[in-house]
């Protein structure tokens, strides 16, 4: 059997080569959270995270480039934040299409002859990859990030790598497992439609709010929302061995967005988060469910009060 | 005027963007080392460097995935050893083609409808992948790096960004920046036919050299030959502000190499180092040249004791 790895959820891939994490007692949390977990001081952890933007699946050929490289920095920031830190330092990989790159290749020069439009609002690759700087750099000053560092090659199409350090206090750490029978679930802001209306490309890491929620609310699981709603939760409940009933009339949505996709979209990087209903009734942002008992399972009560399966393909009546 | 800047050498590229850096009093030294130097205790430093491997420019297409994965970790490793440190966690974005490639895309799933070979060994991507990590899994563990998070997404060619970490004694960090006149100039082996040997995708970094050269041999300027012999060279000289001469008859070269392969080859993940002359003599390296105090000039001496201007288009009597 040959099962294609790329058919095959993220999350399942990335539990299949755990095994070659070569594990050391620095590591004090590694593979399957918003970022790996290492030791620093007493008490501090240092964060490490990464995430690559592919032209045609993370931004569509034709976007400008300070809005790619503002989503590179942000996808970074908002994975940091999701662990209760802040981020501090970022290497950057750029790999750029040219129409005559010299590259010490395999052959010594290798060069691509066709003539190909460059992603973004220039066809100048001068002004193109100052646009993308400009947009990291304007993510990584907002958000107190140092870019230190990076490299630059030639790709057919753009690739964009970031890889970002942050810095948790040990007792503000948060990961996906800790979530608890009757634990309320919170978003901080609405869902769905992210792609559609462009937001993907400009959102505002939760950063801030973070911060809040882990100084005041005793947040007992976190992470942010990149494959939507359900299928995040999902990866929650799993690390925390617990079930969930999401309130259908709770989740708050953007206008024209319908629940399937409020559900489902992804990119929508708000926080996702579980708080101890003894904290709940103070926290600010909307409540979504509960969590249950019931492991693995995810439920929905529609607004007529009826509970249904939230499966991969939909709903299921119980 | 609009130069393309992928036809300017990466250096120049690097150095105009420097100004995006948004430095903060924990970065030592941002961009234009082999790795970033950070604030991390009384004692020590943390390094922290990215390299991007893309299928046709850094490996061939058909070259087999355990060794793309080798590469594409040992080029980290090489990196942190050409500061003097040690490397320690890394994360690993993998872009891969497939058939078939479900992703939460632009418009919801994008699909890749052409059959597209995979590189390696393997048409079957779950094997390939497998192959991938084995390779990088074999480099971690030689030099002691756990593999802590990654990212994985569908693109065109395959591309692997590594990113890794490590931590140098403050006594023994070791920059471009730092060779005096009279330093003799050092490598730690021999140069040339990287890429046609096939070398270039199962070198060995040179850790344990860097170990003993920072521990023993007092280096004032080191880091690794990626861009050839010549061109990195230059690099210590800028950073430096000196000139070196070379001595032809010196250079160690692999069996079939010319001089001016040896000089210009890329990939050969050698060391070159420069240290001060009252401890040249007890340095087990090959010495291949001295540093002079003509600034900026590099300068070879041929076999008949002529000295030659090396230039980057070859070489220019004087």
């Amino acid at each position: 059997m040959c099962p294609d790895v790329l058919n095959m959820h993220e999350f399942e891939l990335i539990n299949k080569f755990k095994g070659f994490q070569n594990l050391t007692p620095r590591v004090v949390r590694g593979i399957g959270d918003d970022a790996a977990v290492l030791a620093l001081d007493r008490k501090r952890y240092q964060l490490f995270t990464t995430d690559m933007c592919v032209e045609g699946v993370h931004f569509a050929t034709g976007t400008p480039a300070h809005k790619i490289g503002w989503k590179a920095m942000a996808v970074n920031v908002s994975d940091i934040a999701a662990m209760g830190g802040r981020p501090t330092c970022a290497v950057v990989s750029l790999g750029i299409p040219s129409r005559t790159r010299h590259a010490v290749g395999l052959t010594g020069h290798i060069e691509f002859p066709r003539r190909k439009p460059l992603t973004g609002n220039s066809m100048c690759p001068d002004v193109f990859t100052r646009g993308l700087y400009q947009g990291l750099h304007a993510c990584a000053r907002k958000f107190g990030v140092s870019i230190v560092g990076g490299d630059t090659v030639a790709s057919d199409k753009l690739v964009i790598n970031v890889a970002l350090l942050g810095e948790v206090e040990k007792k503000y750490l948060v990961t996906r497992a800790g979530a608890k029978k009757g634990d309320h679930i919170f978003v901080t802001g609405p869902l769905g439609g992210s792609f559609k209306s462009g937001r993907h490309l400009s959102f505002m890491p939760r950063l801030k709010e973070a911060q809040k929620i882990v100084r005041h609310y005793k947040p007992t699981a976190m992470m942010d929302i990149s494959d939507g709603l359900a299928g995040d939760l999902r990866h929650i409940l799993k690390a925390s061995g617990v079930g969930a009933l999401l309130a259908e009339a709770c989740i708050p949505l953007y206008k024209d967005v319908t629940l399937a996709q409020g559900l489902s979209d992804g990119e929508d990087f708000e926080l996702l988060f579980t708080v101890p209903s003894s904290m709940a009734r103070k926290c600010p942002f909307p409540v979504v469910g509960v969590i249950t008992d019931r492991k693995g399972k995810l439920m929905i009560k529609d607004r007529n009060g009826k509970e249904k399966l939230l499966t991969l393909k939909g709903f299921e009546h119980c």
